[in-house]
């Protein structure tokens, strides 16, 4: 293929394959000292020394849905792809492309939102940049986020907890951690982003029932977690849902894991809603939604701490790494296995 | 305006009042600690305890042009904003909007600048993000680059060199940093970028006689400018050029400044070509230029260092803060004195 496909921008492998083949290779960068999460490890987040960095461009359609718009959407977002690699988020960037003809009252709503999101989490937008595009060459709005965090003090912690019982080298919480034996644990229901978003758009009436997007910052939540101890990776299953990224852990780990699917969280108004459209649950973007990695001894726990937080409550652990495979099964719930792949492309497009 | 207009994105006053009227108010954070270098500054980074953070979303049409092309700007762009303030750039982030259908070889391209230019000037890529919308949502490709830098270690010594002739308190240099009969230097020709990108994509011609645009990273020039110290403030005169740049000095630090037209350094051909387009070529953007506030007793020092570099060797003192007046003001060739308004929108839109 010689041009762009909108699969290769869809979180899925065929972004993967994507990215090493045109992307990554120009970006090398030999002199620089190895890094403990580099680019090439496309985990959520880099870091170099003590600070961790992410960047997100947001596009999505519409801008407002039930339970979120586009600014608490970048806001989310990026905090959650600094916690998840073990780093405390300290400011955010935010640069706004906009759609000459844009209402004012849209663009006040979103920056509205982003203000109260970044309060309420206690993540400051410190630095910013406004482009305005003619008509017709941006749909209305697209935000980009970075965030910079620093090294979380209680990842030391947490990895002395991982050391009673196996050793571990990383000084970040990282896709590639994952060993034999270790438990998978989803912090909620999953799905509600991506479903109530397509079925806001398309007018399908699913979030009539109260159904609505997920977005929540999982800072306050992850510190808690560190502070249970055990972890070793951690992952917002946003595009690609659940199957890419447990794919990911599967591939960069060298485990596989096995997945029970009684033991999945999700409502029973998603089940239907994915029935209906002939969806995948596990490939549907989330976005206030964590997998962890951690330790068997840790899991209990750990559980029990995300339990106590609203975003956490409905946690459950719902697999388990093996050496026994290289990939991602599922056990079902009539008793059979099949193999879950990572998303060719994205079910649902420009949901986050 | 209930909607959103072209100009309120230019980089000129229009911007600036749009920003205060419709963004910042609602991002406001007052539990924050009082920084140096905050949001509200609109210096060209911001800063957090001893890191600095920008961003910038890159929409320039065409994707390539004399003498750069979008990825070379995106590199360059963001790490001048990061030195202006007396950062060493240490790391970037790389949001590609890519558009369906878009060629994989310019993809390539663009990518293979990214890089070179990247490990040109010593500042990596660690991190990025990837969106593909469909036909018709993006023009070809949109680029955001966000940069880290940590503070200088040669800022110290820097304002060292400053406190020998007066008081400053600011631990970074900063727009609002200048004071009265501090000097003003600008690092060589103006004009080149928007001039050659207009000529380019219009097809006028100009850029045939080597015009092309001046992109490039000046971390490494601005490494010597502090080693020879006596720096107040800096900054890139990209959008809304000269003209917005000492505009927004001089608001800032509440000085007039007077600038002396025939000090300016700018080659025959831009002159020509901004008479035949009916531009001003104080108010066209710079993609490889700096001008610097010092203290007038560092000024030779410092214009002696700037000469030594390719990028510095047309370094002229093109004018000096004053109480004498509260606006920039332009004593000109012919003997008579303007005033330099910041640009309401960009007479050259989509260059950066």
């Amino acid at each position: 293929m010689t041009t762009v496909q909108l699969t290769q921008g869809a979180g899925g492998q065929a972004m993967q394959d994507f990215l090493k083949q045109h992307v990554l290779n120009s970006l090398r960068y030999s002199s620089f000292p190895k890094q403990d999460l580099s680019l090439e490890d496309l985990d959520d987040a880099s870091a170099i020394q003590d600070i961790a960095f992410t960047t997100d461009s947001y596009t999505i359609k519409p801008l407002s849905f039930p339970g979120g718009d586009i600014g608490t959407l970048s806001v989310a977002g990026t905090v959650n792809d600094l916690v998840v690699v073990g780093a405390e988020p300290i400011a955010l960037s935010l640069g706004l492309i906009l759609e000459e003809g844009l209402l004012i009252s849209t663009l006040e709503a979103i920056m509205s939102s982003i203000g109260s999101v970044s309060r309420s989490c206690g993540v400051p937008v410190i630095t910013g940049d406004t482009k305005v595009v003619e008509r017709g060459s941006v749909d209305e709005m697209i935000i980009n986020t970075s965030g910079l965090g620093i090294r979380s003090p209680l990842l030391d912690q947490n990895f002395m907890r991982v050391r009673e019982t196996r050793p571990i080298e990383s000084r970040w919480v990282k896709d590639s951690n994952l060993k034999e034996d270790d438990l998978v644990i989803v912090s909620g229901n999953i799905g509600d982003h991506g479903v109530s978003l397509l079925s806001f758009r398309e007018g399908y009436g699913f979030e009539a029932n109260g159904l609505a997007s997920d977005i929540a910052p999982l800072n306050e939540m992850v510190v808690d977690c560190l502070k249970a101890g055990g972890i070793v990776a951690m992952k917002d299953p946003t595009r690609g849902g659940l199957a890419d990224a447990l794919n990911e852990w599967s591939h960069k780990s060298g485990c596989g894991i096995l997945v029970e699917e009684e033991r999945i969280p999700i409502r029973d108004s998603v089940t239907s809603a994915c029935e209906m459209l002939g969806l995948d649950p596990l490939e549907i973007g989330n976005e206030g939604k964590i997998i962890i990695g951690v330790v068997a001894e840790a899991a209990d726990d750990l559980l029990s701490e995300l339990r106590r937080h609203p975003e956490g409550k409905e946690s459950a652990i719902i697999g388990r790494a093996t050496k026994a495979s290289k990939s991602v099964v599922l056990q079902t719930t009539i008793g059979g296995q099949r193999i879950i792949e990572a998303p060719l492309g994205d079910p649902i497009p420009r949901i986050c």
